[in-house]
């Protein structure tokens, strides 16, 4: 069954509380929460104190998405606010193994995102730490964006390379992912797929997750 | 009556609606958005998906105090998300004319904040161009701190340098205010006053904003 | 008698020797170089090369004005191409005094810009060390703007400071100024006059200058 | 025949309107324009206004070389001053794809520079968004500089490469190439050359341009 | 008295601990230590681990004088390395009333210090925190340069306003500062004299810094 | 035999030369100065100054190893300093092969530093301009670290990728080997060793820097 992590980018800020219900017992995997800060990305969205609110309203295994610069200066304070998973971005840092080492330190499993362009060769040298690798389909900094039919090769690339490294490390994939693509995604090698507004802007949020989860099934 | 801004900081994120809905109704004049974008100051809160948001459940002013970099790049997003008072830091551009520029010609006002060790020299030659100034009385990036001291003088020789220029300018202060220091802040000079904790963490925070706007009537 | 400095900004790019050498027979006291890099100000427009080659075709007095970050790595450039003048930013150095030092060093004069919203307070201790005061009245970045109202204040109160310390520093004004109001900005204490699509948008190039030239004389 | 390219780098910037006929007539295939904002490079050359002034003066192909940081925000002042390619530098930006799609939206064609020492598996995962690879021979920043050697091997690869891809995508290649050289680099797999002294220093520009042109024919 | 704080500057970096002792024998105040990261200045000379192994040599007052960018990240580092007194340069932060605070919370004495431009406006609402001001008389970045005329007025400026204020706060001065000027600077305002060259460069380290302690009792 | 470079970073500071003059003696090969601005990475220590000092006490070979931001700044302040190798970061520029170039010119021999997670690609177009690869074994900031294992195999692969392209260029592998690992880590192919903590903090300097000279030799 596909995993499915609902992006927190395309709920209603107004009402945050009702949307991670909504998606927890709707079976969602994981809440993906985007954290923008406006200069890694051209966007602002939401930081570690809504993340604490949120935290109190849900068990959902919480995965955070930095998408932001200097992320050293933000492990702790994502951490103490309760997330199990803290994804950061290749090309925000020149550090990036301490920066993993950070995370796990903190009792967080560790995420490499890597922006549409980015080669997959950051991953190298990082197989002993990495949790999760996220590999963008859109340009982070806004939902609602169509999947880059690029990506399709190198997800599955990546899914080759992990298998000759003989590391059974899960690809998460985000971006312009709905149920006419999803299943062609978790084919070429991804199994957590992010979603944000096929979800929460469909009729059913919660018949489109079940959908969302079965899509490899069918045939 | 004094003017009341209570500060989202201090509210529940996971219900933001709700919070917003009380202090709107408890009489409050204005709803202070505190932007933090983890670089200006060492906290990342919300930004304008959020604001969008929740424009869509009040009729409240909404009063934005930017405390981030590089300003420019987002006032038209907070201009298109509804907002009426966009506050800038005098600290955060080394082109203040034009930033207070591009906010009027978003048909937004404007406002000026000054850091607590910041001079009030800077607001010399932007008079014909300012629709508030914000005087910070804690330094900005967290909720629940303790008002300095020497800003009440910093206050008081604010309302005497708008006075000797003949304008009417109002005086906003934010930070670490409360029932027990309103009255003093207002009577430095002070006509709109931010508060976060003090009414959110209160019993009743109709009644506290209640209080708050009567303080000076009080003898 | 006015002294006038036509800015280059205004000129046609890809014939700058023929504007010159107009600008030049007309009379022009000087030739203002504005030099912008797209990160002080958001535009780029020429460089020391430039300046280089416009050293070749014309004996004129070159003003040049650096609105970039990080001045200090091309004073040096800027003085082998043969300048006279270099005027930096009061906001784009944390070391001025450094600054202007570098430039006198190199043997050329000096000159400070202010922003519009700039103090007057950054001349304080640096009377020693100045050739020319530039006030900006508008924000640098771009030819066209109109005259900031403020700033004829701001021209006069750093004429009477000059005068209270006893020094025969020139002040230059930049911006928004043409036939209309030159005279007023010379009776608040202007001396050096910039003119951009004034002077190059005119019927007659030659004549506008000499108008500017002799606009105090007038009654 | 080869395609040649005169950088604007090595022309006369006071008469560039003269130089850019000559070159025009001489057959150049387009104008390689330099720009440079003194961050991403230690050197100014010219920006968007001047480019606007040379669109009025000539026809030709106009091959903008963006040497700066945060291109992001100049991709459509260039394209409104009407350029037909604009090559972004692979070190130059977090978000290459998005920074490509940018210029596509533009309505402009992509060109991807590479410093010396980057590389070729930038390429990979933008092969659909590139409309032209530019190998730099030299070090970005100035012209006048010697071919590094190792850059022939470093376009075989990249043609390899990119046959192996089955992708037509020209090579241009920048920096210290002269008639003496040419014919290898074009051997090695480049398509269109960038030449700013050979051209510009040479006793007749229109001969050095027909010479290089059909380097690759004589034996 | 005059207190003299020897600056480390000037002192043998490979024998280190024989020049503190001898100037901590000589009569020495306190030891100012010229901690430089190669970006607020151009010039990097010593960080916290060597000010740790100092400490275990000498017990002379430390006194840090922090001429880096983002001084918060290193408050703690020295903080625990043993020092008494960190003075951080007003144009170093937007936040300087937070970056005091953060000194006295690790117990240490707090110093601003303000290069030679830099108005003393910048005092104005921080009186209550600090315990020492340095005013540079010359640029930091290097020793052995010559102090800048100017700056005796603005001793003199600084002691007036500081009087006014009735505030007992001690003037540091540093730069250029030697035998035949130490009385000068004094008379004009200053307590603590930072010297390097004039004493690290004499004949005999011991001899200099009494002439200089007693150089305001000589007539 | 092994060649050790013990790393002064765990030296005494306040006695550099007793320390200096000790690995001298003990046969040390070259000694490692690991210069830091707190910029690059998170900690300040020494520079060009402190490296001038030492150079007058010692004739061995000076590495000095630039964990800094804007390297290009600082190539010819070592170089006056008396070093015979400067490694630079692959992280901290965009210019590497200018970098290497301007440290060629300075008559002073290069090295290239790889951070655990960096890839080897990038010594790909590099390798006419190295005089040494540095792997990283620690993330670079900190004396006293733990090897990160998964460097065993990438010094591994390094060597292997030299020898196909049969250059002889000696690699250098820095932070957390001691007398339990340097075998090993020399049999992946390292050639010169740093160590830092392992060698200074020993019962004899001597005695561990001979027993690592000949720790290859052992069976």
């Amino acid at each position: 069954m596909i995993k499915v992590a609902p992006s927190i980018l395309s709920a209603d800020f107004a009402n945050m509380s009702l949307d991670v219900k909504t998606v927890e017992e709707a079976g969602a995997d994981m809440l993906h929460i985007d954290v923008m800060d406006g200069h890694f990305v051209p966007n602002i969205t939401i930081g570690a104190p809504v993340v604490k609110s949120l935290r109190k309203v849900t068990d959902l295994v919480f995965d955070v998405h930095l998408m932001i610069d200097n992320p050293e200066q933000y492990i702790k304070d994502f951490a103490l606010a309760g997330v199990q998973i803290i994804t950061v971005h290749a090309e925000a840092s020149k550090h990036l193994h301490r920066l993993l080492q950070m995370i796990r330190n903190e009792g967080v499993k560790t995420g490499l995102a890597l922006n549409p362009a980015t080669p997959i060769s950051v991953l190298e040298h990082l197989l002993d730490d990495l949790d999760m690798v996220l590999i963008m389909s859109v340009n982070p900094g806004f939902g609602g964006q169509k999947f880059i039919p690029a990506i399709y090769d190198k997800i599955s690339l990546t899914r080759k390379y992990l298998s000759e490294k003989n590391r059974h490390i899960p690809i998460q994939v985000d971006g312009g992912i709905g149920l006419d693509n999803i299943k062609k995604v978790c084919d070429c090698g991804a199994e957590i797929i992010v979603s944000g507004s096929a979800i929460f802007n469909s009729d059913s949020i919660k018949e489109t997750i079940w959908l969302m989860k079965k899509a490899d099934e069918v045939e």
